[in-house]
Protein backbone atom coordinates (compact mmCIF):
# COMPACT_ATOMS: atom_id res chain seq x y z
CA UNK A 1 0.00 0.00 0.00
CA UNK A 2 1.27 3.23 -0.62
CA UNK A 3 1.46 6.29 1.91
CA UNK A 4 -0.81 8.52 1.41
CA UNK A 5 1.09 11.80 2.78
CA UNK A 6 4.66 11.91 2.49
CA UNK A 7 6.78 14.81 4.31
CA UNK A 8 9.73 15.95 3.52
CA UNK A 9 12.36 17.64 6.08
CA UNK A 10 15.39 19.40 4.64
CA UNK A 11 18.28 19.80 6.94
CA UNK A 12 22.19 20.53 6.21
CA UNK A 13 24.92 18.55 7.88
CA UNK A 14 27.02 19.68 10.84
CA UNK A 15 30.33 19.34 11.15
CA UNK A 16 29.48 17.91 14.68
CA UNK A 17 27.61 15.02 12.33
CA UNK A 18 30.62 13.89 10.70
CA UNK A 19 33.19 11.61 11.93
CA UNK A 20 36.90 10.55 11.26
CA UNK A 21 35.46 8.58 8.54
CA UNK A 22 34.94 12.11 6.88
CA UNK A 23 31.00 11.06 6.61
CA UNK A 24 28.11 11.43 8.71
CA UNK A 25 28.23 9.11 11.39
CA UNK A 26 25.68 6.43 11.18
CA UNK A 27 23.94 7.17 13.99
CA UNK A 28 23.18 10.48 13.28
CA UNK A 29 20.54 9.10 11.06
CA UNK A 30 18.08 8.57 13.06
CA UNK A 31 17.94 11.79 14.73
CA UNK A 32 17.35 12.88 11.35
CA UNK A 33 14.51 10.39 11.24
CA UNK A 34 12.99 11.89 14.73
CA UNK A 35 13.62 15.50 13.29
CA UNK A 36 11.32 14.25 9.98
CA UNK A 37 8.94 12.69 12.42
CA UNK A 38 8.09 15.97 14.46
CA UNK A 39 7.71 17.42 10.57
CA UNK A 40 5.35 14.41 9.97
CA UNK A 41 3.20 15.22 12.81
CA UNK A 42 3.40 18.70 12.91
CA UNK A 43 2.68 19.50 8.88
CA UNK A 44 -0.42 17.01 9.69
CA UNK A 45 -1.44 20.05 12.81
CA UNK A 46 -0.14 17.44 15.21
CA UNK A 47 2.60 18.87 17.63
CA UNK A 48 4.43 16.09 19.76
CA UNK A 49 5.49 18.23 22.36
CA UNK A 50 1.71 18.95 22.98
CA UNK A 51 1.07 15.64 23.25
CA UNK A 52 4.06 15.29 25.57
CA UNK A 53 2.40 17.92 28.07
CA UNK A 54 -1.25 16.10 27.72
CA UNK A 55 0.41 12.46 29.13
CA UNK A 56 0.93 10.75 25.73
CA UNK A 57 4.42 9.75 24.88
CA UNK A 58 5.47 7.67 21.68
CA UNK A 59 9.07 6.60 22.46
CA UNK A 60 10.78 4.16 20.01
CA UNK A 61 10.67 0.46 20.37
CA UNK A 62 12.46 -0.77 17.30
CA UNK A 63 14.73 0.76 14.97
CA UNK A 64 16.26 0.32 12.14
CA UNK A 65 18.46 1.34 9.18
CA UNK A 66 20.40 0.64 6.08
CA UNK A 67 23.47 2.77 4.76
CA UNK A 68 23.39 3.14 0.88
CA UNK A 69 25.61 6.30 0.78
CA UNK A 70 27.33 8.61 2.85
CA UNK A 71 26.52 11.67 3.00
CA UNK A 72 29.28 14.71 3.98
CA UNK A 73 29.58 18.24 6.10
CA UNK A 74 27.44 20.56 4.37
CA UNK A 75 25.46 18.63 1.98
CA UNK A 76 21.81 19.22 2.01
CA UNK A 77 19.43 16.24 2.53
CA UNK A 78 16.20 15.69 2.12
CA UNK A 79 14.34 13.16 4.83
CA UNK A 80 10.96 11.73 3.72
CA UNK A 81 8.76 10.62 6.24
CA UNK A 82 5.14 8.27 5.83
CA UNK A 83 3.22 6.06 7.71
CA UNK A 84 4.28 2.39 6.95
CA UNK A 85 1.52 0.79 9.08
CA UNK A 86 -0.77 2.44 12.07
CA UNK A 87 -2.55 0.71 14.77
CA UNK A 88 -4.24 1.48 17.93
CA UNK A 89 -1.45 1.46 20.54
CA UNK A 90 1.30 2.39 18.17
CA UNK A 91 2.69 3.23 14.65
CA UNK A 92 5.50 2.26 12.66
CA UNK A 93 7.18 5.24 10.37
CA UNK A 94 9.22 4.84 7.22
CA UNK A 95 12.01 7.24 6.21
CA UNK A 96 14.35 7.91 3.07
CA UNK A 97 17.23 10.36 3.63
CA UNK A 98 18.59 11.37 0.12
CA UNK A 99 20.82 14.33 -1.29
CA UNK A 100 18.70 17.06 -2.38
CA UNK A 101 21.03 17.74 -5.13
CA UNK A 102 21.23 14.56 -7.14
CA UNK A 103 18.24 12.67 -5.37
CA UNK A 104 20.36 9.98 -4.64
CA UNK A 105 19.41 7.68 -2.04
CA UNK A 106 21.57 7.42 1.30
CA UNK A 107 19.59 5.76 3.79
CA UNK A 108 16.47 4.07 4.53
CA UNK A 109 14.67 2.80 7.86
CA UNK A 110 11.86 2.71 9.65
CA UNK A 111 11.31 3.35 13.30
CA UNK A 112 7.98 1.15 15.65
CA UNK A 113 6.48 3.17 18.42
CA UNK A 114 3.90 2.24 21.17
CA UNK A 115 1.99 4.99 23.05
CA UNK A 116 3.12 5.65 26.71
CA UNK A 117 0.93 7.27 29.47
CA UNK A 118 2.68 9.32 32.16
CA UNK A 119 2.75 6.52 34.07
CA UNK A 120 5.12 4.23 31.54
CA UNK A 121 1.90 2.03 30.70
CA UNK A 122 1.20 1.21 26.82
CA UNK A 123 -2.07 2.72 25.98
CA UNK A 124 -4.64 3.56 23.04
CA UNK A 125 -3.34 6.63 20.97
CA UNK A 126 -5.43 9.68 21.32
CA UNK A 127 -8.50 9.70 18.78
CA UNK A 128 -6.67 12.52 16.79
CA UNK A 129 -3.73 10.96 16.64
CA UNK A 130 -5.11 7.52 15.90
CA UNK A 131 -7.30 9.68 12.57
CA UNK A 132 -4.03 11.21 11.39
CA UNK A 133 -1.91 8.03 10.85
CA UNK A 134 -4.53 5.94 9.62
CA UNK A 135 -5.64 8.67 7.10
CA UNK A 136 -1.71 8.58 5.74
CA UNK B 1 25.85 -21.51 16.71
CA UNK B 2 26.64 -19.71 20.24
CA UNK B 3 28.83 -17.02 20.13
CA UNK B 4 32.43 -18.06 21.59
CA UNK B 5 33.42 -14.54 22.62
CA UNK B 6 31.26 -12.25 24.35
CA UNK B 7 32.99 -8.98 25.47
CA UNK B 8 31.73 -6.88 27.94
CA UNK B 9 31.87 -3.06 28.04
CA UNK B 10 30.81 -1.00 31.25
CA UNK B 11 29.56 2.24 30.54
CA UNK B 12 27.89 4.90 33.07
CA UNK B 13 24.89 6.87 31.64
CA UNK B 14 25.61 11.00 30.47
CA UNK B 15 23.54 13.54 31.63
CA UNK B 16 24.22 14.69 27.36
CA UNK B 17 22.62 11.15 26.83
CA UNK B 18 19.25 11.39 28.35
CA UNK B 19 16.57 13.41 26.59
CA UNK B 20 13.40 15.59 27.56
CA UNK B 21 11.67 11.73 28.50
CA UNK B 22 13.99 11.89 31.34
CA UNK B 23 15.70 8.53 29.52
CA UNK B 24 18.52 7.56 27.36
CA UNK B 25 17.70 8.86 23.52
CA UNK B 26 17.41 5.77 21.91
CA UNK B 27 20.20 6.72 18.86
CA UNK B 28 22.52 6.72 21.86
CA UNK B 29 22.70 2.74 22.09
CA UNK B 30 24.09 3.15 18.94
CA UNK B 31 27.07 4.89 20.31
CA UNK B 32 27.17 1.99 22.85
CA UNK B 33 27.15 -0.24 20.49
CA UNK B 34 30.23 1.31 19.08
CA UNK B 35 32.18 1.51 22.01
CA UNK B 36 31.21 -2.31 22.71
CA UNK B 37 32.32 -3.22 19.31
CA UNK B 38 35.78 -0.84 19.58
CA UNK B 39 36.45 -2.93 23.10
CA UNK B 40 35.50 -6.25 20.81
CA UNK B 41 38.35 -5.88 18.66
CA UNK B 42 40.72 -4.24 21.10
CA UNK B 43 40.77 -7.09 23.46
CA UNK B 44 41.58 -9.72 20.36
CA UNK B 45 44.26 -7.31 20.07
CA UNK B 46 43.05 -5.56 17.26
CA UNK B 47 43.13 -1.64 17.46
CA UNK B 48 40.14 -0.43 15.05
CA UNK B 49 41.99 2.94 14.59
CA UNK B 50 45.17 0.89 13.47
CA UNK B 51 43.18 -0.83 10.69
CA UNK B 52 42.09 2.85 9.31
CA UNK B 53 45.85 3.90 9.31
CA UNK B 54 46.31 0.83 7.12
CA UNK B 55 43.36 1.59 4.73
CA UNK B 56 40.80 -0.51 5.68
CA UNK B 57 37.85 0.32 7.41
CA UNK B 58 34.61 -1.07 8.50
CA UNK B 59 31.17 1.22 8.11
CA UNK B 60 27.54 0.13 9.50
CA UNK B 61 26.13 -1.08 6.20
CA UNK B 62 22.72 -1.40 8.23
CA UNK B 63 21.70 -1.47 11.99
CA UNK B 64 18.91 -2.62 13.92
CA UNK B 65 17.96 -2.33 18.12
CA UNK B 66 14.97 -3.25 20.40
CA UNK B 67 14.51 -0.99 22.85
CA UNK B 68 13.57 -3.24 25.90
CA UNK B 69 13.47 -0.92 28.86
CA UNK B 70 14.92 2.84 29.46
CA UNK B 71 18.15 3.46 30.97
CA UNK B 72 18.37 6.76 32.73
CA UNK B 73 21.19 9.20 34.18
CA UNK B 74 24.04 8.29 35.98
CA UNK B 75 22.87 4.36 35.45
CA UNK B 76 25.95 2.20 34.98
CA UNK B 77 24.79 -0.43 31.57
CA UNK B 78 27.06 -3.22 30.44
CA UNK B 79 27.05 -3.50 26.49
CA UNK B 80 27.86 -7.13 25.43
CA UNK B 81 29.39 -7.77 22.02
CA UNK B 82 29.32 -10.92 19.96
CA UNK B 83 30.14 -11.96 16.42
CA UNK B 84 27.18 -13.26 14.67
CA UNK B 85 27.76 -13.69 11.33
CA UNK B 86 31.89 -13.35 9.46
CA UNK B 87 32.46 -13.48 6.06
CA UNK B 88 35.02 -12.59 4.08
CA UNK B 89 33.93 -8.97 2.48
CA UNK B 90 32.01 -8.01 6.06
CA UNK B 91 31.07 -8.88 9.43
CA UNK B 92 27.67 -8.77 11.21
CA UNK B 93 27.72 -7.97 15.14
CA UNK B 94 25.45 -8.82 18.02
CA UNK B 95 24.84 -6.32 20.90
CA UNK B 96 22.70 -6.76 23.95
CA UNK B 97 22.76 -3.54 26.99
CA UNK B 98 22.08 -4.82 30.39
CA UNK B 99 21.38 -2.36 33.69
CA UNK B 100 25.07 -3.64 34.98
CA UNK B 101 23.33 -4.42 38.87
CA UNK B 102 20.22 -5.85 37.58
CA UNK B 103 20.64 -7.39 34.74
CA UNK B 104 17.66 -6.05 32.97
CA UNK B 105 17.98 -6.18 29.26
CA UNK B 106 17.45 -2.63 28.30
CA UNK B 107 18.29 -3.20 24.29
CA UNK B 108 19.55 -5.40 21.87
CA UNK B 109 20.59 -5.36 18.32
CA UNK B 110 22.87 -5.93 15.24
CA UNK B 111 24.91 -4.20 13.26
CA UNK B 112 26.36 -5.13 10.15
CA UNK B 113 29.79 -3.63 8.49
CA UNK B 114 31.18 -3.81 4.99
CA UNK B 115 35.32 -4.00 4.52
CA UNK B 116 36.29 -1.20 2.63
CA UNK B 117 39.62 0.28 0.68
CA UNK B 118 40.81 3.78 1.50
CA UNK B 119 38.97 4.35 -2.34
CA UNK B 120 35.65 4.03 -0.86
CA UNK B 121 35.81 0.23 -2.60
CA UNK B 122 34.44 -2.59 -0.52
CA UNK B 123 36.96 -5.64 -0.50
CA UNK B 124 38.43 -8.50 1.74
CA UNK B 125 39.01 -8.09 5.33
CA UNK B 126 42.41 -8.35 6.05
CA UNK B 127 43.46 -12.32 7.03
CA UNK B 128 44.31 -11.44 10.81
CA UNK B 129 41.07 -9.83 10.88
CA UNK B 130 39.12 -12.34 9.13
CA UNK B 131 40.68 -15.01 11.94
CA UNK B 132 39.87 -13.47 14.70
CA UNK B 133 36.31 -12.73 13.64
CA UNK B 134 35.81 -16.56 12.35
CA UNK B 135 37.16 -17.53 16.02
CA UNK B 136 34.73 -15.38 17.09
CA UNK C 1 33.00 48.36 16.38
CA UNK C 2 29.90 47.54 15.25
CA UNK C 3 29.52 44.24 13.10
CA UNK C 4 29.10 44.89 9.37
CA UNK C 5 27.27 41.97 8.97
CA UNK C 6 25.18 39.41 10.70
CA UNK C 7 24.36 35.97 9.69
CA UNK C 8 20.99 35.10 10.64
CA UNK C 9 20.33 30.78 10.78
CA UNK C 10 16.84 29.40 11.93
CA UNK C 11 16.57 25.90 13.53
CA UNK C 12 14.16 23.77 15.10
CA UNK C 13 15.31 22.12 18.42
CA UNK C 14 14.92 18.38 18.00
CA UNK C 15 14.38 16.06 20.88
CA UNK C 16 17.70 14.42 20.81
CA UNK C 17 19.38 17.92 21.81
CA UNK C 18 16.98 17.46 24.93
CA UNK C 19 17.89 16.29 28.25
CA UNK C 20 16.35 14.86 30.93
CA UNK C 21 16.03 18.49 32.49
CA UNK C 22 13.42 18.76 29.51
CA UNK C 23 15.44 21.86 28.02
CA UNK C 24 18.66 22.03 25.49
CA UNK C 25 21.84 20.27 26.68
CA UNK C 26 23.91 23.18 27.31
CA UNK C 27 27.01 22.01 24.69
CA UNK C 28 24.81 21.37 21.90
CA UNK C 29 24.47 25.28 21.61
CA UNK C 30 28.01 24.94 20.79
CA UNK C 31 26.73 22.78 17.78
CA UNK C 32 24.70 25.97 16.79
CA UNK C 33 27.16 27.90 16.91
CA UNK C 34 28.94 25.83 14.34
CA UNK C 35 25.84 25.75 12.29
CA UNK C 36 25.47 29.89 11.98
CA UNK C 37 29.40 29.87 11.59
CA UNK C 38 29.43 27.64 8.30
CA UNK C 39 25.98 29.81 7.25
CA UNK C 40 27.89 33.02 7.74
CA UNK C 41 31.16 31.64 5.63
CA UNK C 42 28.34 30.48 2.91
CA UNK C 43 26.59 33.23 2.66
CA UNK C 44 30.18 35.37 1.84
CA UNK C 45 30.31 32.74 -0.86
CA UNK C 46 32.99 30.85 0.95
CA UNK C 47 32.26 27.32 1.73
CA UNK C 48 34.24 25.69 4.39
CA UNK C 49 34.45 22.24 2.97
CA UNK C 50 36.16 23.81 -0.02
CA UNK C 51 38.69 25.38 2.23
CA UNK C 52 39.58 22.19 3.81
CA UNK C 53 39.57 20.10 0.83
CA UNK C 54 42.82 23.29 -0.27
CA UNK C 55 44.32 22.19 2.67
CA UNK C 56 43.02 25.05 5.01
CA UNK C 57 41.62 24.15 8.49
CA UNK C 58 40.05 26.73 10.97
CA UNK C 59 39.87 24.56 14.47
CA UNK C 60 37.99 25.85 17.82
CA UNK C 61 41.26 27.21 19.74
CA UNK C 62 38.64 28.60 22.50
CA UNK C 63 34.74 28.58 22.70
CA UNK C 64 32.73 30.62 25.62
CA UNK C 65 28.73 30.47 26.17
CA UNK C 66 26.30 32.27 28.48
CA UNK C 67 22.80 30.41 29.17
CA UNK C 68 20.58 33.16 29.46
CA UNK C 69 17.10 30.98 29.36
CA UNK C 70 16.49 27.64 27.77
CA UNK C 71 14.90 26.50 24.49
CA UNK C 72 12.64 23.45 24.62
CA UNK C 73 11.72 20.84 21.97
CA UNK C 74 10.23 21.66 18.76
CA UNK C 75 11.12 25.68 19.61
CA UNK C 76 12.66 27.70 16.56
CA UNK C 77 15.57 29.59 17.30
CA UNK C 78 17.63 31.93 14.81
CA UNK C 79 21.47 31.71 15.17
CA UNK C 80 23.14 35.15 14.46
CA UNK C 81 26.68 34.89 13.53
CA UNK C 82 29.61 37.97 13.16
CA UNK C 83 33.07 38.46 13.17
CA UNK C 84 34.56 39.95 16.51
CA UNK C 85 37.84 40.17 15.63
CA UNK C 86 39.92 39.03 12.44
CA UNK C 87 43.28 38.47 12.44
CA UNK C 88 46.12 37.31 9.50
CA UNK C 89 46.26 33.79 11.49
CA UNK C 90 42.71 33.54 13.25
CA UNK C 91 39.25 35.04 13.68
CA UNK C 92 36.97 35.52 16.57
CA UNK C 93 33.39 34.98 15.46
CA UNK C 94 30.25 36.07 17.75
CA UNK C 95 27.15 34.36 18.55
CA UNK C 96 23.29 35.01 19.90
CA UNK C 97 20.76 32.54 19.87
CA UNK C 98 17.14 34.12 20.56
CA UNK C 99 13.83 32.55 20.20
CA UNK C 100 12.64 33.18 17.06
CA UNK C 101 9.13 34.03 17.63
CA UNK C 102 9.75 36.28 20.97
CA UNK C 103 13.46 37.70 20.50
CA UNK C 104 14.03 36.32 23.61
CA UNK C 105 17.87 36.21 23.66
CA UNK C 106 18.95 32.69 25.16
CA UNK C 107 22.24 32.10 24.83
CA UNK C 108 25.06 34.73 23.61
CA UNK C 109 29.18 33.09 23.29
CA UNK C 110 32.09 33.03 20.89
CA UNK C 111 34.32 31.27 19.45
CA UNK C 112 38.01 31.63 18.91
CA UNK C 113 39.85 29.80 15.53
CA UNK C 114 43.09 29.35 14.42
CA UNK C 115 44.51 28.96 10.76
CA UNK C 116 45.98 25.45 10.40
CA UNK C 117 47.46 23.70 7.07
CA UNK C 118 46.94 19.93 6.47
CA UNK C 119 50.48 19.30 8.64
CA UNK C 120 48.77 20.44 11.57
CA UNK C 121 50.68 23.98 11.52
CA UNK C 122 49.57 27.21 12.42
CA UNK C 123 49.73 29.54 9.09
CA UNK C 124 48.48 32.98 7.69
CA UNK C 125 44.67 32.36 6.50
CA UNK C 126 44.20 32.53 2.61
CA UNK C 127 44.11 36.27 1.00
CA UNK C 128 40.05 35.85 0.17
CA UNK C 129 39.04 34.56 3.16
CA UNK C 130 41.04 37.62 5.32
CA UNK C 131 39.26 40.32 3.47
CA UNK C 132 36.07 38.22 4.14
CA UNK C 133 36.41 38.51 7.42
CA UNK C 134 37.65 41.83 7.80
CA UNK C 135 35.02 43.35 5.39
CA UNK C 136 32.70 42.21 7.86
CA UNK D 1 43.85 29.04 46.73
CA UNK D 2 44.64 25.33 45.33
CA UNK D 3 41.45 23.05 45.28
CA UNK D 4 41.43 20.38 48.28
CA UNK D 5 39.92 17.82 45.81
CA UNK D 6 40.57 16.62 42.21
CA UNK D 7 38.81 13.46 41.02
CA UNK D 8 39.54 11.95 38.08
CA UNK D 9 37.52 10.19 35.25
CA UNK D 10 39.13 8.23 32.33
CA UNK D 11 37.10 7.95 29.26
CA UNK D 12 38.18 6.44 25.71
CA UNK D 13 36.99 8.30 23.06
CA UNK D 14 34.55 6.90 21.11
CA UNK D 15 34.37 7.35 17.06
CA UNK D 16 30.71 9.02 17.23
CA UNK D 17 32.80 11.64 19.29
CA UNK D 18 35.22 12.30 16.49
CA UNK D 19 34.54 14.59 13.45
CA UNK D 20 35.95 14.99 9.60
CA UNK D 21 39.53 16.80 11.23
CA UNK D 22 39.89 13.32 12.34
CA UNK D 23 39.75 14.82 16.00
CA UNK D 24 37.22 14.94 18.67
CA UNK D 25 34.58 17.44 17.90
CA UNK D 26 35.41 20.77 20.31
CA UNK D 27 31.50 20.48 21.73
CA UNK D 28 32.11 16.58 23.29
CA UNK D 29 34.58 18.15 25.45
CA UNK D 30 32.19 19.98 27.35
CA UNK D 31 30.63 16.46 27.30
CA UNK D 32 33.07 14.81 29.30
CA UNK D 33 33.29 17.89 31.52
CA UNK D 34 29.74 16.78 32.60
CA UNK D 35 30.99 13.21 33.13
CA UNK D 36 33.52 14.45 35.63
CA UNK D 37 31.34 16.52 37.35
CA UNK D 38 29.12 13.63 38.02
CA UNK D 39 31.63 11.72 39.41
CA UNK D 40 32.92 14.84 41.44
CA UNK D 41 29.99 14.55 43.25
CA UNK D 42 29.45 10.65 43.16
CA UNK D 43 33.26 10.62 44.71
CA UNK D 44 31.38 12.79 47.38
CA UNK D 45 28.73 10.22 48.42
CA UNK D 46 26.53 13.18 46.73
CA UNK D 47 23.85 11.90 43.31
CA UNK D 48 23.21 14.61 41.24
CA UNK D 49 20.66 12.27 40.24
CA UNK D 50 19.34 12.19 43.47
CA UNK D 51 19.25 16.30 44.29
CA UNK D 52 16.81 16.33 40.83
CA UNK D 53 14.39 13.93 42.30
CA UNK D 54 14.28 15.91 45.70
CA UNK D 55 13.80 19.03 43.18
CA UNK D 56 17.37 20.82 42.81
CA UNK D 57 18.98 21.16 39.59
CA UNK D 58 22.52 22.60 38.94
CA UNK D 59 22.05 23.71 35.51
CA UNK D 60 25.54 25.35 33.54
CA UNK D 61 24.39 29.32 33.19
CA UNK D 62 27.93 29.92 31.89
CA UNK D 63 30.96 27.67 29.87
CA UNK D 64 34.54 28.16 28.82
CA UNK D 65 36.90 25.87 27.03
CA UNK D 66 40.35 26.59 25.48
CA UNK D 67 41.34 23.51 23.09
CA UNK D 68 45.01 23.03 23.50
CA UNK D 69 45.61 20.09 21.36
CA UNK D 70 43.38 17.11 20.04
CA UNK D 71 42.27 14.18 21.25
CA UNK D 72 42.00 11.26 18.49
CA UNK D 73 39.56 7.46 18.56
CA UNK D 74 40.63 5.18 20.86
CA UNK D 75 42.72 7.77 22.91
CA UNK D 76 41.85 7.15 26.70
CA UNK D 77 42.13 10.61 28.39
CA UNK D 78 41.73 11.75 32.10
CA UNK D 79 39.15 14.40 33.16
CA UNK D 80 40.22 16.02 35.83
CA UNK D 81 37.75 17.79 38.35
CA UNK D 82 37.59 20.37 40.62
CA UNK D 83 35.54 22.98 42.66
CA UNK D 84 37.09 26.90 41.55
CA UNK D 85 34.39 28.84 43.59
CA UNK D 86 31.54 27.82 45.54
CA UNK D 87 29.15 29.97 46.85
CA UNK D 88 25.59 29.48 48.21
CA UNK D 89 23.65 30.33 45.43
CA UNK D 90 26.19 28.25 42.70
CA UNK D 91 29.37 26.89 42.04
CA UNK D 92 32.23 26.92 39.49
CA UNK D 93 34.02 24.02 38.68
CA UNK D 94 37.36 23.67 37.39
CA UNK D 95 38.24 21.26 34.74
CA UNK D 96 41.47 19.79 32.48
CA UNK D 97 41.58 17.32 30.07
CA UNK D 98 44.85 15.28 29.35
CA UNK D 99 46.04 12.07 26.88
CA UNK D 100 46.10 9.35 30.17
CA UNK D 101 49.55 7.75 28.98
CA UNK D 102 51.71 11.01 28.18
CA UNK D 103 49.78 13.30 30.63
CA UNK D 104 49.64 15.93 27.42
CA UNK D 105 47.04 18.51 28.13
CA UNK D 106 44.58 18.50 25.42
CA UNK D 107 41.87 21.19 27.13
CA UNK D 108 41.23 23.14 30.16
CA UNK D 109 38.02 25.40 31.54
CA UNK D 110 35.28 25.74 33.75
CA UNK D 111 32.09 26.21 34.01
CA UNK D 112 29.54 28.12 36.31
CA UNK D 113 26.49 26.25 37.91
CA UNK D 114 23.45 27.87 39.72
CA UNK D 115 20.99 26.41 41.76
CA UNK D 116 17.82 25.81 40.63
CA UNK D 117 14.57 24.48 42.70
CA UNK D 118 11.75 22.73 40.38
CA UNK D 119 9.79 25.98 39.63
CA UNK D 120 13.18 27.28 38.09
CA UNK D 121 13.34 29.90 40.68
CA UNK D 122 17.24 30.48 41.68
CA UNK D 123 17.78 29.20 45.21
CA UNK D 124 19.95 28.42 48.00
CA UNK D 125 22.00 25.06 47.49
CA UNK D 126 21.21 22.65 49.80
CA UNK D 127 23.31 22.83 53.29
CA UNK D 128 25.30 18.89 52.48
CA UNK D 129 25.95 20.29 49.23
CA UNK D 130 27.15 23.58 50.18
CA UNK D 131 29.25 22.10 53.11
CA UNK D 132 30.48 19.20 50.12
CA UNK D 133 31.79 22.03 47.93
CA UNK D 134 33.31 24.15 50.64
CA UNK D 135 35.69 21.67 51.95
CA UNK D 136 36.53 20.65 48.16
Amino acid sequence: MEPKRIVETTLRVRYAETDAMGVVYHANYFVWFEAGRGDFFRTAGQDYGEWERQGYYLPVSEAHARFHAPARYADVVTVRTWVEEARSRGVTLGYEVVDKASQKRLVSGWTRHICMDSNGQACRLPVDMQKLLEQS
